[in-house]
Formats: structure tokens, sequence, C-alpha cells
């Protein structure tokens, strides 16, 4: 069964389309895990030790987790590793794994970064990498070859959560097509190979909770191109603005929370990671109250 | 003295714009390296002992280095150790050190990239960063802050060296620019306050050799800029094709040369080190010839 329809099988069975984003930085970190770091050795320790306990956590109430590798880049070589083993960690316990690095090079270097999230010969667990388009369809290629050759998939950006993303994202083309829109075109394209049997390409994009109109707007013109919907929570999106990104059967999309379940302690107290598991149950029940049963 | 200035001063003393690519992969070494080759450690090991040997060679001929991250990334937090220290070994030999990273995302990620590649408690050596700008001015404003704070560097994509580079970046937007124009824009206005002695910003544009009318009419709009300008060999761009991205003073650009000096001993025999600073030298000749001098 190709990757979008297993991954969409376990939201319906979870009746939940959420993925916890695991981007742990070190202020995160409750404040003993936080004394024993001295260097970028200790961090990753204490950041991978931190990723496990909200791994076993959650692992039973929400599908999937996505790790921004921009978090780990910053302590060198330690901290990849500590990329590695959590992704790792995170498939074994059941997890669909989502690295978010927005990678993106000329044809032939695309595929070296292929290679190390999706490839074979990987050295961390990957299911989604997600991909930046901006040097067009050759620079794509390389990721979609792999994803057909070891049932992998993407996410591509097209309308992206941040505030300044219309600068560019939403310029209005000659054609009448915003920059967003035609990139969403793109996105189709590059998936149409790999649609599966809920209508849906293991090829999605991020489409920002932050934009409900946009949001909207591409789920229309793009119905077999899958979500993934940064936004919500500390960024400002909710439930409601981004109830436009399912479908029908309440299918469609994932979204993403980081902070809202990394520190929810903060906010619950207790252990952080039981707070990261109420947090979740929350998310879960807001969502599903906002969205409706997921599946047909 | 700002980074741009003290760069472009070292391509003056050289008479020289080169930039050696360090994409090494393991095709490209010889078969007695390849031949110790087991595992990602031996892999990363054996790219480090290639590119101290190369960086050995051609640091008194050349004024700079671009690493491939996507190329060490493959090989996991081994590899990531053998980016670093290729690194520091070029910045220690004395050249400027360009990280191909292509790296983009949201506002406070980004500042993690921006903190891994250049910031003070960056585990590499790198004097200048290529990003991504599809996400727009919260995405990159990270990234210049630590180029103001830490006096670093930046090139950011403006026209890709692939083919497919104009399927979005030569898209017309319905104020005539084109989408790489707009592009241009921003990169220019990002790099407002980082202008030097001699005119150029230290946030600077990817323009591929291979495009020809758009480097000269990015050259004609952005007099601001520098260009960090790929394509010329392997993928077809020439001196003749890019000569239109220098200025009157032959300044305005530094160009990069990967399989062309890495590979060179296949074509001209002997060691591989000695066949790379000999495509160094043949390289300076031929852009200084068709450039002309470099420097008032």
């Amino acid at each position: 069964m190709l990757l979008i329809d297993r991954f969409i099988e376990k939201i319906i069975a979870m009746q939940n389309p959420t993925c916890v984003g695991l981007d742990t930085i070190v202020d995160y970190l409750p404040a003993e895990m936080q004394e024993k770091i001295t260097d970028n050795t200790t961090a990753a320790e204490q950041i991978l030790e931190f990723n496990k306990k909200i791994i076993d956590s959650v692992c039973d109430v929400v599908p999937s987790v996505k790790i921004q590798i921009a978090c780990y880049e910053m302590y060198g070589a330690a901290g990849i590793a500590c990329f590695e083993q959590t992704a790792n960690y995170a498939k074994e316990k059941g997890l669909f794994v989502i690295a978010d690095g927005k990678r993106n090079d000329i044809g032939n270097t695309a595929g070296f970064y292929a290679q190390a999230f999706l490839g074979k010969k990987a050295t961390c667990a990957v299911d989604f990498l997600t991909v930046n388009g901006y040097l067009g369809t050759d620079g794509i290629a390389p990721f979609t070859a792999e994803c057909k050759a070891s049932d992998k998939g993407l996410f591509a950006l097209v309308k992206t959560s941040n505030p300044s993303s219309g600068e560019l994202q939403n310029l209005k083309l000659e054609n009448g097509q915003t920059v967003y829109e035609y990139m969403g075109g793109l996105v189709e394209k590059w998936g149409a190979e790999l649609v599966g049997a809920y209508g849906y390409s293991s090829v999605g994009a991020v489409v920002g909770a932050t934009h409900p109109a946009e949001a909207a707007n591409l789920r229309q013109r793009l119905p077999g191109v899958f979500f993934l919907i940064p936004g919500y929570g500390a960024q400002g999106g909710n439930a409601e603005m981004l109830k436009c990104c399912f479908d029908k059967n309440g299918l469609g999309g994932v979204v993403n929370n980081s902070r809202g379940i990394l520190c929810a302690y903060k906010k619950l107290g207790g252990a952080y990671y039981d707070a990261a598991r109420q947090a979740c149950v929350d998310m879960q029940k807001d969502l599903s109250d906002t969205i409706g049963k997921m599946g047909k």
C-alpha cells in the first residue's frame, strides 16, 4: 500500500490528523535538563532524551511527528546524530516521520539530498521530506524518483505560514494566477504518478493554517494534493481557520503543532511528557470537533 | 573591513574570481581511495582527505571554496563532521568559505539555521551561506541579522543555473517584472545595510552562468549585488557567457567550478591535487583573459 494511503489510514484509525512538531530547542527543556548541558554533545543528549519521552507518551494518540532539521543542525554533527536517532525512534514506535528540511538544489545535487533522507541507504527513517520548488521541475525530479523507488513522500512549499509569505507567493502573474497557485499546480503535476486509493498523492504541499483564504483556494484547486499544515497554535492558526484544508470526508491534511505540545507543561504543569500527551488529546478533540469524522 | 570588501580584495590580489566547488562525492575519488570505503565513516574520512589535499594544492591560486552540503548530508552525522572539518581546514588555509545549503524557513527557524552556519557558536568556519527566499523577508531577516552581528554574508537564489530554472523564475508578473527580477530586487533590499567600500553588499545573489541574458539583465538592475555564479564547466557555462556578470572594473562575482577542478585528473592525468591546481590556473587565465583586469 502506498505511503500516503498508509498515512491516511492511520489518521482515520486515530481520528487525529495531528503532527507533533519536534522543533526541540534547549529553551523548551525543563530546567533540570538544561542544567546538564555544557556543549553540543550534551545538548544533543538532552534533546534526544526529551524527544524520546515525548514520543513514548504521544505515539498512541497521534499518527506522526515532524522533525525540524534546523533545530538539530545548530549542534553540528552531534545534532545530526540526534536528528537521526529521533527519526529512527519515532519510526520504531510506529509514527510517520516528516523531516522538515525544505531542501532544494539543481538536479544532480537534489539527488544527494534525496539519497540522504529518502534513499535506501539513508541514515534516518524518514517517510516525508519537505522541499522548496523555487528551482523548478528538474530540481524536484530526483526527489520524486526516490519517492517512487522507495515509497516515500514529499511536502513542497506552496503557501507558507509566516507573515511575509505573501510577499513573493501572492504576487499575481500575467496569466492571472498567483505564484503560490502556480507552485500548487507544479506540485500536483510532480505527484501525479503517486496518487493512492484515497485520491491523494504522496507528493503533498505545505499550506499554512494562518492564511485560510489561500488554503481554501488551494484545496479547491488541488483536490489530489495532501497538505502539511503548519501554523496551528503559537503562530496564530486555529481549527476553524484550517478546516477548509479538509475534504467532505474529513481528509486532506495533517496539522503540525510544535510549541503548543512540547511546552504544554509550562501551562498545564506536571511532567513535560504527560502535558504533551494531554495537549495532543486536546488538539485531537479540537480538530475532530471542527473537521468532523475522518474517513467515509 | 566588511566581509565582502575583504573577499573582493583577495580576488583582486589573486586576479582570480574562482571558487572551487567541493561537491566531493565518492565517484570523484581515485580508485585507491574508493577502495578504502566500506561505510559512512570511511567515506567521510576519504572525502576529508581528498578535500584537504585539494585545499592544500589550490589555496594560493584561488580565493574561495564552495562546499555543497548535500554531498555531506548523504553520510549522516559522519558526513556533517566531514563538512565542518573541510570548512575549518579551508578557513585555516586562508580561503573564503561558502556553505551551499540553500537553507530557508520561517523566521524563528531560519534563526536556527543562521546560528548553525553563521553564528558565533557555529561548528564550522563559514563566511557565506546560500539561502532560498521563497518565504519572503521575514524568512531572511534572521540570516541578515546574523550577517550584521558576525560580519558574515549570504547568497540568495535569484536565477539558478539548472535547465528548469525558468519554469517559475522567468514567469512574468502582472507588473511586468519576472519572478527572478522581483527576487533580485528583494535581495538588493535585504543587503542594503551591508554594502562595503567597493559598492557591493555582503548579501549577494546566485545567478547561473548558463543563462547569460538573465545574468546581464540582473547585473544592470542590481549594481550593488555581488553574484555567486555556478554553471561554469560541466553545466555548460563558459567565460564569455558569464562576462556580463562583471562590472567595468572586472568585479561583481565569483565563479564556481566543481567537477572541472575535482575531476581534472581524469583528463589531465597525474595526481588529483596537481591536476586540480592546474585546472584552477587554467580557469584563472580563461576568466581574466575574458573579464580583463580585476580592480581599478
